[in-house]
């Protein structure tokens, strides 16, 4: 089997064999492909995308291209989560503590941020002593014991979507539905996955920009996952505006603790119990969805959350608890008013507040850059909201004044007001 | 400027900027880009085909991209020439002392063959020594002596070109008309090119096995190479039989001698007038075509253009003259009967007969394979002709019984005979 003939085939267009897609994952694992044959083929599977069934194959086909995880042992249910990334999305944070207080194991790998997109790993990590390097064997066995585990990405699982990502990135070759579903899910079926709530952004502070697109990828997300044996619960949400009111991964981990302790209410717990609710059913607990968001919001309520948490931090290695984590903050803290007339927030845009967080060192430019844990934006109006001269927008936490000044100036362009009423845009655009 | 940039551009179908593909051109000459990047940038241009503008710009990046040799110092006018290849197309051979009888100086540089289609490097190389390693001095100052001069491929041209046509060889990217037709003109170009005849192969023995492709090959030929400043004729000939008698290396100088003597006619003959017909009036000395092609017949006649041969033969290092070469001839000649019966030759596939040959040795299967110089096969009848029971179809000149049987068997599904008569196909399908 000569790689280019299945270059060819995919150029004009023909079906791939699953043994086809097999001698790709394989091939991309172990170099034995040259990356330019590599590459060759990602540009005409962007072109002429794969099927469903050829996703399928190619997903397990990475997912077996290394080590795989066997969860198997562990308490069930068994869940995994995905969130395509937007900005200010602590969903996670809350999320996996949640889950386990309701009696659903959970145990995630996790990636770090880049560009305006955050990275739960960077997130715990600003935690003193957060570590996110467990073993496969330290992983399963915090798991078993607390119900849930997460760390950061490794090497063995998938490799052969660790090298077709990094090609990818380098070829122009990112923006492929089929591609981007099999790079998600092969990690999770390496992971042991066989439960999976997903949840895909819709807005500027996505990866899919409009409506369509993000449906496009959840239904294929969807779709593939089955074929690949998993069971798929999806939400569509809204990332017109950042999620919740912090961007930055101190700041983060904070407010994701005062929406576990039952303090902060809005949309970043909203979107938490959504998970929930799509999880629990998917992992075969709750008879309902309802069902599902009720027992969830008990677990808050009850303060079973907020003290799965606290256990969870300190396995991993953290230090204290809920308000004691030792979390840094940053040098500076400025709060910019809103400059021109009242009315109503009309737009809060995503990628500028994103963007204003990147300056400020929240995140990166490049994968080899640093994150300052401390810095970021504490956003203090949402769409929809009235605001009137001088009110408190954004609180900026920077290290130094010319990254807030940066950061000033690029939020300037973040806010439009509007004079009459604005709607707050919903945050469950769909599930299915 | 980012060369991601340009891939997703050209993935997107957005037109080039001239000066991208000018990046492109030097970045694969230099090394600056990197394989993987201009692999997914050639996959994109398959499935996403350059404008004319777009390849006329990348054919003078690719001629840029290196040395360029100048003819303005030859005697005036000079002319180039080019086929797309076929079996037994000992054109060139024939060509140019031909053009050089005439007045027409004739600077080439030629490849070697591979696969089923031959290459000029090989065929002069069976003459015992015959050089086809001059430099760029020596070349040009023997084409100002004699008239004529040839060489095989060198690095310092285009080597743009070199490095773009080893990757798409490799990764399925070699089917895009516009790829083509800047690999081509940037080598004319490249070699001091101002006025170029084409000849485009059509059917199975050349590289484009339809009408309808070859054509579309040989009018972007034309209209980009005008826009690359070439004065350029271009004749679309058949290739579903062999060109002439002989394939195989040795036996085609032969053959190529028998047409410049005149007395050798058949389709070789007219192939090398037409592009003499050709020639002429794109290098400016004829009035009209007619006038070239009686030009040409009466250097031939008068016997002008065996001299120009025997001059340029001996001028490239070849000792003695018509006849008397040297030429190698092979262990074993076998001549094959019709098998079946009578009527007439309704088929003589080219790829069949080609195939044959390399099984002899007469060509490569793979780039760094040698040749045998004398082995080959030669064709007693062609398309058209009426043929009785036993009359012999072809004569193979082989090393080994081994390799002779092998031929044998696959020149057996080379023929067809019909029991009605067939004319002959037409040489020249179109010219402009």
């Amino acid at each position: 089997l000569d790689f280019r003939t299945i270059i060819a085939k995919r150029r004009s267009g023909e079906a791939h064999e699953e043994r086809e897609l097999r001698m790709l994952a394989q091939g991309a694992a172990d170099g034995s492909i040259p990356d330019y044959q590599l590459a060759a083929w990602l540009m005409a599977a962007v072109l002429r995308p794969l099927t469903t069934q050829e996703t399928a194959w190619l997903t397990v086909a990475m997912a077996e291209s290394g080590q795989r995880l066997d969860l198997t042992g562990l308490p069930q249910p068994c869940l995994d989560k995905h969130s395509t990334g937007g900005v200010g999305d602590k969903t996670t944070i809350v999320l996996l503590p949640l889950l386990a207080a309701c009696g659903v194991t959970v145990v995630k790998m996790s990636g770090r941020g880049l560009g305006i997109t955050g990275g739960t790993v960077d997130k715990l990590e600003s935690v003193p002593g957060f570590r996110m390097d467990l073993s496969p064997a330290e992983l399963l066995a915090q798991a078993s014991r607390f119900g849930l585990a997460i760390t950061g990405p490794t090497a063995e699982l998938a490799p052969a979507d660790r090298a077709l990502y990094a090609l990818r990135d380098a070829t122009g070759t990112v923006a492929s539905v089929p591609l981007i579903v099999s790079s998600i899910l092969s990690k999770k079926l390496a992971g042991g996955a066989k439960n999976l709530v997903l949840d895909v952004k819709c807005g500027s502070g996505g990866f899919m920009p409009t409506f369509d697109a993000a449906r496009e990828l959840a239904q294929a997300l969807r779709q593939t996952g089955e074929l690949c044996g998993l069971k798929v619960r999806v939400a569509l949400t809204d990332m017109t505006q950042p999620l919740g009111r912090a961007v930055g991964n101190a700041l983060e981990v904070e407010e994701a603790f005062e929406v576990l302790s039952g303090e902060a209410g809005g949309r970043q717990r909203q979107a938490a119990q959504l998970q929930a609710e799509g999880g629990k059913p998917a992992a075969g607990r709750a008879a309902s969805p309802s069902d599902g968001v009720e027992i969830a919001r008990e677990a808050i309520a009850r303060g079973h959350a907020l003290h799965k948490a606290e256990e969870w931090f300190v396995a991993q290695g953290a230090s204290g608890s809920r308000g004691s984590w030792g979390l840094p903050r940053a040098r500076l803290q400025t709060e910019i008013p809103l400059a021109g007339e009242g009315g109503w927030i009309a737009r809060l845009d995503p990628r500028a507040v994103g963007e204003a967080a990147v300056l400020l060192g929240a995140g990166r430019k490049t994968k080899t850059d640093a994150v300052l844990p401390a810095a970021g934006i504490e956003c203090l109006a949402e769409v929809g909201d009235e605001v009137r001269p001088g009110h408190k927008l954004f609180r900026i936490h920077a290290e130094t004044e010319e990254a807030a000044q940066a950061a000033q100036e690029r939020l300037a362009e973040a806010v439009g007001v509007h004079s009459e009423r604005v709607p707050p845009p919903p945050l469950i655009l769909e599930t299915f």
